[in-house]
């Protein structure tokens, strides 16, 4: 049996679920581990009192200084979140030579560049499982199962409250502000839902996963971030009349020319795409290699519970020795690798979803398909739906494969229209692509 | 840069695809994780030309000796399958210390309880993770990722043939005979299905999953096989009807006594559960765990290159040097834990889909519900099915939760009526259970 000390900052809600469970489970973790953790310091102003009464050993501390003196903490924990003090002390606990446990995408997403060579200069290693996706594994399951994988893509549900709310919207036909309040009452959305709902915080992850998956530095401040905020009812209906769900994805792709889209944005899913069936609060990550083509990884992307898991799991890691070795052996870390070229989303060709609206007159559908086809877009389906006698038509149009900048650009000049009474909402159709595993043809030819 | 000398045991189907990721891949492997693997030898009879010509260093043996004389090889890659001499080779590797990657499920199931022990003592370590699922890391999410929980439960479609032959039933209303044959020459079912249909291969691969989760050794013959031979296009058509899809599952349950439930069998699934819409060749496994709840996994479950992919993973892992410190740490191997004590399925609780087939004449129902009735088995649903004018008549029944036993016993005597004409066909109905999240709520209380 091993006694590995540790050092735990932060003891709010995710800080005293580790706590929790590395006191309630320390048997069963000893038992399967042949670990036991020892919580030696916790830097917190203010305590979960059971993680308090729970932690008969810990020393309570409001600096990193007695943490970075004892040579016996070779671990040290970041559940604090946020920027500014929380990479402060992981930039200590690193050039201290300590290894760093975080749950912390805002930091690692805008700070790795920073942080992952700093780990390296001292011989020491990030774990970071629950950055990405709570509970589930995918950090292990990208990065480590899927090594011998040339990503191709990466579709994924990575904000719980933003799915929360879409699921609401859609089930139950509530507008985006009702859907919204009733999240924030239940406790899956705070008070500022900015992060969430905006996109950020699912920018930060997919920018995490992006770089493991391609083995590339992204520079965070090139995602392209659409959130879900002013998302009309209207959309969903209508993405559902046409046989879609509206997700808010975050997409990493490899262009052709090797390039990479990184964006976040809500969007249409088909319905029999198995992201279209993540609801509520769940997070989903389909990823597409040249070898095993489609894989997908489910589960709870928050909450005290799974993102504990995922912190203790990080600590087996760390304290076997294999997050050091992997650090040692990989290449796929900032600082270790090139940067990422990203391109605009103008570049992008995909499906779009439009709903124009405009005044009930002759010659207006014209007007519209003229501007569109001058962009070399082409109509897929048109729908123009019932509306009381008076106020101007909702047409709602899908079309077919076309540049996103065209798109743009013809949805600026419609609404430049006089016939036009309100902005055009307009959405990405996302279609998974074909697996395309390299099935080795020459290969398998039997001769 | 590392190299890893390393022997190739088989070179068929998947050996070849190791190849040639192995040499199509090499600078993409070793710029990605800083290793460059050698085949120095393949033990086969026949291989794959294309292989004999990428590998232009390896010698091509038809024994073990020299590979076991190289002391520069520490990986022995063992793709032979079956279970005679590939343990033999297999014991043979672990004895003189060289680590095993295997995708031999048979193998591991039947044997595991001699190789991990054997493994153990030679400081040597076994990397599985081809074993199960094909290229969906689930052996790493499972042994690694969900290190922390105390796994309640797994739900999993384990047979990419079986799953195949299912879906072509379900989406094309073809009988079993049909859909096997079609499979057969898709390449998807072999010609002798046995292992695939009679749900073996299926239960070797839920021995293993349930070893990693719960951490005890599983007497592979305590597994309860049931496959789909046999199954009637009528169940199908009847499930769908009442809102389910048949699958065939691989279940491993913690009951409440800590005793296991371990099996494989048709049942109906719920056409919201995320398990009903993996469709065709592909597998998926629901796991359940106390802190993260519910995590699905889904992808290829074999084919060559996503086979390839998990047995480069073990590859690495293994080179890296996980593999061998997880062996020293984790105390979840054959041999390190107790046996689990499996329970009866007699013992089990849950609902039942029955179809009878009785004479159309008054009182049968009434002979029949009180049968039920006498075995504490209460209906859930009774649907008589519209028939010919003369023959049987096909009553559907579904049952609300009842012990397994009671049915079996409900069904010989219903089976011994003399208005019943054939055999009554039953399945089980399975509910995922609830997440039951250890919410802490202690923990969480304001205070």
């Amino acid at each position: 049996m091993q006694t590995v000390p540790i050092a735990l900052l932060g003891c709010g809600t995710v800080g005293s679920g580790v706590v929790r469970m590395l006191t309630e489970d320390a048997e069963f973790l000893a038992q399967r581990t042949g670990l036991r953790f020892d919580v030696r310091y916790v830097l917190a102003l203010q305590a979960n009192p059971k993680a308090r009464v729970a932690l008969t050993g810990a020393k309570w501390v409001t600096s990193m200084d007695p943490i970075l003196a004892d040579k016996d903490v070779g671990i040290v924990v970041e559940l604090i979140g946020g920027t500014t003090f929380a990479l402060e002390c992981s930039k200590a606990a690193l050039s201290a030579g300590k290894a760093l446990v975080t749950a912390n995408k805002a930091m690692l997403a805008r700070h790795g560049g920073e942080l992952f060579p700093l780990a390296h200069s001292t011989d020491s290693c990030i774990g970071f499982e629950a950055a990405v996706a709570g509970g589930v594994p995918v950090i292990l399951g990208l990065r480590d199962g899927l090594v011998a994988n040339r990503i191709r893509a990466i579709y994924a549900i990575l904000n719980g409250t933003a799915n929360y709310i879409l699921t609401e919207m859609t089930g139950a036909n509530k507008p985006y502000e009702q859907a919204l309040a009733e999240a924030q009452a239940a406790g899956y959305a705070e008070a500022d839902p900015t992060y969430d709902v905006d996109g950020i915080d699912a920018a930060h992850k997919i920018a995490i996963l992006a770089g493991l998956a391609f083995g590339e530095d992204i520079a965070f401040d090139r995602i392209r971030i659409e959130g879900i905020r002013g998302l009309q009812l209207d959309e969903i209906v209508n993405a559902r009349q046409l046989g879609y769900v509206i997700k808010m994805l975050a997409v990493a792709e490899r262009m052709s020319d090797r390039r990479l889209s990184l964006r976040v944005h809500p969007c249409l899913v088909a319905k029999d795409n198995p992201l279209a069936s993540v609801d509520g609060p769940f997070n989903a990550i389909s990823m597409f290699g040249h070898a095993v083509g489609h894989v997908l990884m489910y589960g709870r992307g928050a909450g005290q519970s799974p993102t504990a898991s995922a912190v203790v799991s990080d600590l087996v890691d760390v304290a076997i020795g294999h997050a050091r070795r992997r650090f040692q052996s990989l290449k796929i870390w900032p600082g270790k690798t090139r940067p990422a070229q990203i391109v605009s989303t103008d570049n992008l060709v995909s499906r779009f979803y439009l709903r124009l609206q405009v005044a009930d007159q002759p010659g207006v559908m014209a007007q519209v398909t003229r501007i569109l086809g001058s962009h070399q877009i082409s109509l897929s389906s048109v729908l123009q739906k019932e509306v009381p006698l008076t106020g101007p038509v909702n047409v709602v149009i899908t079309t077919h494969r076309a540049r996103e900048g065209d798109l743009r650009a013809a949805v600026d000049e419609i609404d430049r229209l006089p016939v036009t009474k309100a902005a055009t909402a307009w959405l990405r159709v996302i279609d998974l692509p074909a697996e395309g595993i390299d099935a080795g043809d020459e290969w398998n030819r039997k001769e």
